[in-house]
């Protein structure tokens, strides 16, 4: 009888672990934390962030309970900001220090069990680059890296070849003295556009993805993706006002972008790069991660692509820019239609991504107000998916009021215009920590002495300490990192959601307020939830671990809370929640065996 | 040593076997002949072709040594013409037979080892198909079946959504009385497209193919293939003449179609038909293919997009329309320039298709010119790749006087307008062979008493035995069916090639005249041809087997030779042809073991 017994549990385990789900991989698991390293930690006290200094504040990572890094570009480049415009993909630019340098960084965060992504920009380069030295001479292969046309010189101006307007609105071609034509740019006219239909070009971004992953990296995210290709028959791209004069078409948005956005090839591109980055993935625990950049604004339909198909592998998530277009009208709601125009459009079985901010748009505490940073740092750690913090959200930095936000400014690269890239707040010495020098490339924002690492790592009810025990819960929590997200509840000021999984009856619900302060009776809209809840963590630490009335749940502007309470009776397979519920990878759990388990 | 010897011939011979490339697959080895069914052979003598009639016509593809046949649509439908308007895609139209006549075709086709495709029509339906009447009454999932838009009605005149034109040049848009909306339709109002990016309509399709294939179908041609998705924005398409006033925007030359064909996603959708054909392709031997049809015109790079790339299937091969562009302006240069933007343009190791013509085209008898019948079908035969020969071409019908050619008519399915589509001439008795009824649906071409499939078969010189002795030829000869193709020569007279293949030193070279006749010194060209070749076929079939100078190789308008000789120092070895040669999948060949190898 025990040789039977043993042999049946044996078999029932063989079985719970042959139908075991996948763990999450490593880019689905930790949130994103994205280093703009000029601005992180300056090392050589010249001024400006560099990558050893990234490595010195590796421990700020490990703090937070960060396991995926991702540092902004840092490949030589002349231009003075967003280095975007790169001289040199294989070269570490010297502001930021060495090769060897960004190799002992590499190792440094390896060592800690930390990931890094950086970025790949495969759209453009800088003028300064060789292959476009070698283009506008006409050298050889070269000759087709870039997008050149013939142009009209009539009384010394320059007629462009069609309307096509760049980023910054002026005409996106410029005429080229040596060459004696235009070249195409998207962006700044420093930043000549690649010719991707050129197969010499896909030949070269696939060299620098394999250089890069040689080196280790754990994966890239793609710049620009949906300008990568061109309609060739250079067409006028239709006006928005039909009746506006020709020659008034100067803005960005005079246009619909037909023919230099998403053009037919450009997603077989992007497979293309995936595909060199699969080869490196086949080392074991070495999954190489693919993101993709394009802000779609609108046409989410356009962004969901990037997510390839059931056949076909692309990214492993297109970045989500709905949140970081979010501004101070924010509501219960907007969060809500916000939240759920990504899940309702996001094909089945896909990985969400979730981010508030960035290195271009004002920082979240001054674009949308500091009141609503905790919640919408509970937000971000708590929906389905993969977060994205901008260094110094996790402590609410702001924007340094000393300089002027301006998402595409129009003076070229005037460092006051960055007020989100104002040096990282460590301490309350010189330069918030940032250097012990004597400079630093843009002001310091003068809230430093009160809003830094040193001070809110002492403070318990701190953004910085909340950040951290968000991110712990979600760790130890099956449902809060895994299974199903249903919506709760929504109206002006609140926006309430459900994490649960299939065979565990410990649910979390999250309360967060983006208005008015206000009570909501959840027990009306969600039956079966018990009277009363525990509140497992609150943007307001004091409330840890308070139990609430269900029928008479009270929160503050700007409040978070994460009730936790025992049901059977999970919302995704209630009727009424059929169309408010979603899942990204189907995974239950067996409590006799503290098991993960599919085929549920 | 008798031992050591066996066991190094065993070693070598597995050694050679290992590295031996892969047959040519079926669709790739025999040429396809498309049937128009109502015109082929009509069993039952009601006037019109039907599946019985190509059954009992098999024995004309074992002649002619054809081993793939597509027959063209023969779907339930009300319209009267083409039957690209299809009622229901899973019966066969009563005037066809029935699908117990399909399945005897197919069985009987298969037993004499002959593939069949058909066409898959993915874009529309007709305006009679169960789905459009759910559509029009918006009836549950079906209401997103086809692409609905709200239309303006001005003093009882319909505005249309947008200046989309069809096909044949009116509003692309119709008013349905009963939905009270517009649809829209490519070609006529009988065709309402169907709205592809309804995951829905996908299933269906996916669902309609393996209906067939589980029938047993070889594969299927997809239709119209470039119209599958339309823009979701509905934006005017450009003028082509910018001044046009837009109420006289009426041709569909009219306009760019940057809006209804070609779409970012499209590729994808005939790339999961194919998923869904390779889970039948795994059967042993019982590969299924899948060409697509889109004319491109002079857009040749967006056909080679359906060949997929390095990473993903999508059609084995795109139907070439450019031979089938050809008209009387033929010549030497023009078939030259006609064949190498295909081969230029095609991506590496890809596989050619030619066709000269089809049910929707003029007879190359009448377009091209009866004295270029021959020569034609000596350069499709003859090129590397796959030809397609339409029905009767191998006879060098021609188009029936009696009706007027007009290649998208305006009239209504007017018979009178298909001069390409008479009854096949079969033998010199009543309607050609093609009944022994009373009538025909279009009446027999008056010169079938001379041109027909009897007469031909006596005469050693006719159009039928010729093309039968060039794939005869095409067989027997490693050369012409696998290798190398090298341009040879071309001038306003003459287009020549050669076909070789690495480790053989017997070589074809095809020189054909699409002009004056004219004498050219080949060797003066490839200077290592012998002086003497052996003509191995000529369309005048008493010069077959003659010794030609090849420093004077004499032709007449429309007279082509294939030249057989030795030569150990192939052109696509030599670097002044480096540029002049094609080879679509690399073979050696061994006379030690009479066998193909690869890795050479
Ligand atoms: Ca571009
Ligand atoms: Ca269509």
């Amino acid at each position: 009888l025990i040789i039977v017994a043993t042999l049946a549990i044996i078999a029932a385990t063989i079985a719970i672990i042959a139908l075991s789900p996948k763990c999450l991989d490593w880019w689905q698991s930790s949130p994103i934390y994205q280093v703009y390293p000029k601005s992180f930690r300056d090392s050589d006290g010249d001024g400006s962030g560099d990558l050893k200094g990234v490595q010195e504040k590796i421990d700020h990572f490990v703090y937070l309970g960060v396991k995926t890094v991702w540092v902004a570009p840092f490949y030589k480049s002349t231009l003075k900001d967003y280095r975007y415009a790169v001289d040199d993909f294989r070269q570490v630019d010297p502001s930021f220090g060495t090769m060897a340098d960004f190799e002992n960084m590499l190792s440094a965060l390896h060592d800690k069990g930390i990931k890094l992504i950086i970025d790949l920009i495969p759209n453009h380069t800088s003028d300064k680059h060789n292959w476009f030295q070698l283009s506008r001479t006409r050298t050889d292969k070269y000759t087709d890296y870039y997008i050149w046309e013939d142009c009209a010189v009539v009384d010394t101006r320059v007629v462009p070849p069609n309307n096509w307007v760049s980023m910054y609105g002026n005409s996106a071609w410029e005429y080229d003295s040596v060459r004696k034509q235009c070249y195409f740019h998207q962006f700044r006219k420093e930043q000549p556009d690649l010719n991707l239909h050129n197969p010499d070009v896909n030949k070269e971004i696939l060299d620098i993805i394999s250089f890069w992953l040689e080196k280790g990296v754990d994966g890239f995210t793609v710049d620009a993706a949906k300008f990568l290709l061109e309609a060739e028959h250079l067409r006028d791209e239709p006006q928005v006002n039909k009746t506006q004069p020709p020659n008034l078409v100067t803005s960005y948005s005079d246009l619909y972008h037909d023919y230099t956005t998403t053009q037919v090839g450009m997603h077989d591109i992007l497979r293309n790069f995936r595909q060199t980055m699969n080869k490196y993935s086949r080392e074991p625990g070495r999954y190489r991660f693919m993101g993709t950049e394009s802000n779609d604004h609108n046409m989410v339909a356009k962004t969901m692509l990037y997510y390839g198909n059931s056949f076909i592998e692309e990214a492993d998530l297109p970045l989500n820019f709905y949140l970081y277009d979010l501004n101070k009208d924010i509501s219960g709601n907007s969060i809500y239609d916000t939240v759920d125009l990504w899940m309702r459009s996001m094909p089945k079985g896909k990985w969400p991504h979730w981010m508030v901010g960035n290195s271009r748009n004002s920082r979240v505490a001054s674009r949308v107000g500091k009141d609503y940073v905790n919640v919408l740092n509970m937000l971000l750690l708590t929906l389905p998916g993969t977060p994205t913090t901008y260094y110094g959200e996790e402590l609410g930095m702001m924007d340094n009021p000393a300089l002027n936000e301006n998402s595409y400014p129009s003076a070229e690269y005037d460092p006051s215009e960055y007020p989100e890239k104002t040096p990282m707040q460590w301490d309350s010495s010189l330069n918030a920590g940032f250097n012990g020098g004597n400079t630093t490339w843009l002001p310091v924002n003068q809230d430093y002495k009160e809003l830094n690492v040193e001070v809110q790592m002492q403070e318990a009810n701190s953004t910085l300490n909340l950040y951290r025990d968000i991110l712990n819960l979600r760790k130890g929590e099956l449902p809060l990192h895994r299974g199903w997200m249903c919506y709760a509840f929504h109206d002006p000021n609140i926006f309430a959601y459900v994490r649960e999984i299939d065979g565990l009856n410990k649910v979390f619900m999250v309360v967060l307020n983006f208005g008015a302060p206000t009570s909501v009776d959840i027990k009306n809209k969600v039956k079966d939830i018990p009277a009363q809840a525990k509140i497992r963590l609150s943007t307001i630490s004091a409330n840890n671990g308070k139990s609430v009335n269900t029928e008479n749940i009270s929160t503050q502007r700007g409040e978070g809370i994460i009730l936790e309470y025992k049901t059977n009776k999970p919302l995704h397979n209630k009727e009424e929640f059929k169309n408010s519920c979603f899942i990204s990878e189907k995974a239950c759990y067996s409590s006799a065996f503290n098991l993960l388990y599919k085929n549920c």
